[in-house]
């Protein structure tokens, strides 16, 4: 309990972005009026009385009766902070407000950040879960591999509201629509390449898994030490499932040797690929460089030798950016109160994110702009319309 | 995950109350501008990342540059919501709501309703710990006695930031506020005056510890067996505590034998009190019932027997109400960012509140009304003085 004062901190004179964040970014607001006694006995007791009571009987009523319905916790336990690594908790909340701010103003999402001190897997899953009547969704973020796959695995079997980790399936989703439109433009099907996803953390693993589902020819993944196939020594579970449906020409060198004449790259590893293994790529390669804030390759030299160049920088064309995921999955999800996101919803909503390209497709536009306002929507509505039909959504 | 339809509610034509709920009574609202890509990279990456920077570096700067600062947590297991019980937590969210509200509507907090999903006290102690790092004030509401003095202990110790269980701690300080101005009505110290409480859950407990610590003469308190004596067989920890600390008197029976000649009764029982039993209080007597929805005897049955009369009620004179509490509370802990909210800052709390009341004092004006705005900052600077004065303040 002792209290200590905040030493000053050296905040740049007129530095824009600590000014902007000076207080947050978010806020709470009323959605009732309450100028009185009459309302305060509505909102408050005695009134409120009676609608607990109808939620005690009928629990479903929650998502009518309370902002349950619309509200998403953005939930992180900050081990993997954007490139910062395990930055804990405290120190990832810029983020995580920063996403509630996005959640709202692309898509109406009440979202809640949620920086949770857990000492591991079983703490973070015991946590969220004891939150989770609270909320009609669950966005995790910023988690380390491999945990974050058990995590979201457990959570998923263990409530009946959607749970999502953006940072592998809000990227797969825009990797697999950029990458529709890109095979469009090289006029090739889907099923025609070959694929070299350099990187197995959260990113990776979830874009292989969605490529393989959308039905990609051949796909090989490496992580750091080299590519991943049947039999490497010391993978984890993750990746050794991984091995198993992946990399059938069986490459055991680096992604380099892997890249030679492969039809595309998709970089979410940090590292970097040299200029020479892309020029020995097929002809009218697609190139996705996504590591943030430096590319695998800088989109200009791999744009001397490639048909179609994406990034993950709003600064170059083709902005491979989570945004233009996660707002419209979470509003389609919550329009229709679905128990769940499936992958059927996450292929749904990469084709109506690849479909407002249409015909202004152009090698400098696979991906609509993360502020072209019908991206959410679109989303939205083909999510929602997805869960209909695969029986996971409740009104 | 079975997605299974909401049976539609036969919600009554035109209820307003059920009107006012649907969608919920909060929202969540970005506070600073989200236009295009500039802002986007300053709000969001790659701005953000310095920002996470300088938290992980200092970690008190998250109170300057989230809306942790201003975030409170409004925490239930629904384990004893209003008067209905253990209805759990889904079932508690339009409490918790209404309390948001309130929260924001009276001091500008930003509280969150947290309806966790917690089987016993060490499950939502873990949870609420987990939480802890995004909010700056743990609000604790309907939270069942025993367990909810347990829980407020433990985290207390554990955490660095106020955690108040309103249930007790906002009824004392309102309790506490209305009896000094009553008792200044009757021209008598607190020192000398004998009170009996009925009740000896979480508001009864607190109601005798906060009484005790203003100087209270003598206090006796009742649960449902009778009152509370050393030696009683069965009682549990808290009440056998309290047995060491109360009842100087020494009795044994019923409540209507200890409020022979008493100068106080304060009712927090949900049980009813004879006329009599009030008619054979000591002259100018104090009668606080204050059970909600029906009081412990009817007000105005009691006013002809005692000289000030307060109930829990808005349609009586002198509402003890809780929101005459916690928002001030918060909103001053918040300002000076204290560790802890001390007795000494109920008490001071309680002080500015009977304060307001001036020379205006008379049997129907003990307490300020609700809706009187100098209710929460009055609270607030008194709060943040006292954190102040004891060191417990960190800005």
């Amino acid at each position: 309990m002792a209290a200590e004062p905040i030493p000053d901190h050296p905040e740049p004179a007129g530095d824009p972005v600590f000014l902007l964040h000076r207080g947050g970014k978010i806020g709470m607001h009323p959605s009732v009026p309450l100028a009185g006694e009459a309302e305060l006995a509505m909102a408050y007791t005695p009134g409120v009385a009676r609608v607990c009571d109808a939620i005690a009987e009928q629990p479903d009523l929650v998502t009518r009766y309370t902002w349950v319905a619309n509200a998403v916790a953005v939930v992180t336990d900050g081990t993997a902070v954007l490139g910062l690594g395990d930055i804990g908790p405290a120190a990832a909340m810029p983020v995580m407000e920063g996403k509630a701010l996005l959640f709202k103003r692309f898509a109406g999402v009440d979202a809640v950040p949620m920086c949770l001190n857990c000492a591991g897997t079983d703490d973070l899953v015991a946590a969220v879960a004891a939150l989770a009547p609270s909320f009609g969704g669950i966005n995790l973020e910023d988690i380390a591999a491999p945990r974050c796959f058990e995590v979201e695995d457990r959570l998923r079997a263990m409530l009946d509201i959607p749970v999502f980790h953006d940072d592998q399936h809000g990227t797969a989703i825009v990797v697999l629509a950029a990458l529709r439109n890109a095979a469009r433009l090289a006029r090739r099907g889907l099923g025609d390449l070959r694929a070299v996803v350099a990187g197995a953390g959260a990113s990776g693993v979830a874009v292989t898994k969605i490529l393989l589902s959308a039905g990609i020819g051949d796909l090989a993944v490496a992580d750091s030490k080299g590519m991943i196939y049947r039999g490497r020594d010391g993978l984890n579970p993750v990746k050794a499932a991984l091995a198993e449906v992946t990399n059938q020409a069986g490459y055991t060198g680096s992604t380099e040797d892997a890249l030679r004449d492969a039809d595309v790259f998709i970089g979410l590893s940090g590292s970097t690929v040299a200029e020479g293994a892309i020029a020995a790529m097929a002809p009218r390669s697609i190139v996705f460089a996504l590591s943030n804030p430096e590319p695998e390759v800088r989109p200009d030299v791999a744009g001397e030798h490639a048909l179609v160049v994406a990034t993950g920088r709003s600064d170059f064309p083709n902005q491979i950016n989570n945004v233009l995921a996660f707002p419209g999955v979470f509003r389609g999800a919550l329009d229709v109160r679905a128990a769940a996101i499936t992958e059927g919803m996450k292929l749904a909503a990469a084709g109506a994110l690849a479909a407002l390209v249409g015909d202004d497709l152009a090698a400098g536009y696979v991906i609509p702009g993360v502020f072209d306002d019908r991206v959410a929507p679109a989303v939205a509505a083909a999510v929602a319309a997805q869960a209909r039909a695969e029986g996971v959504a409740r009104q």
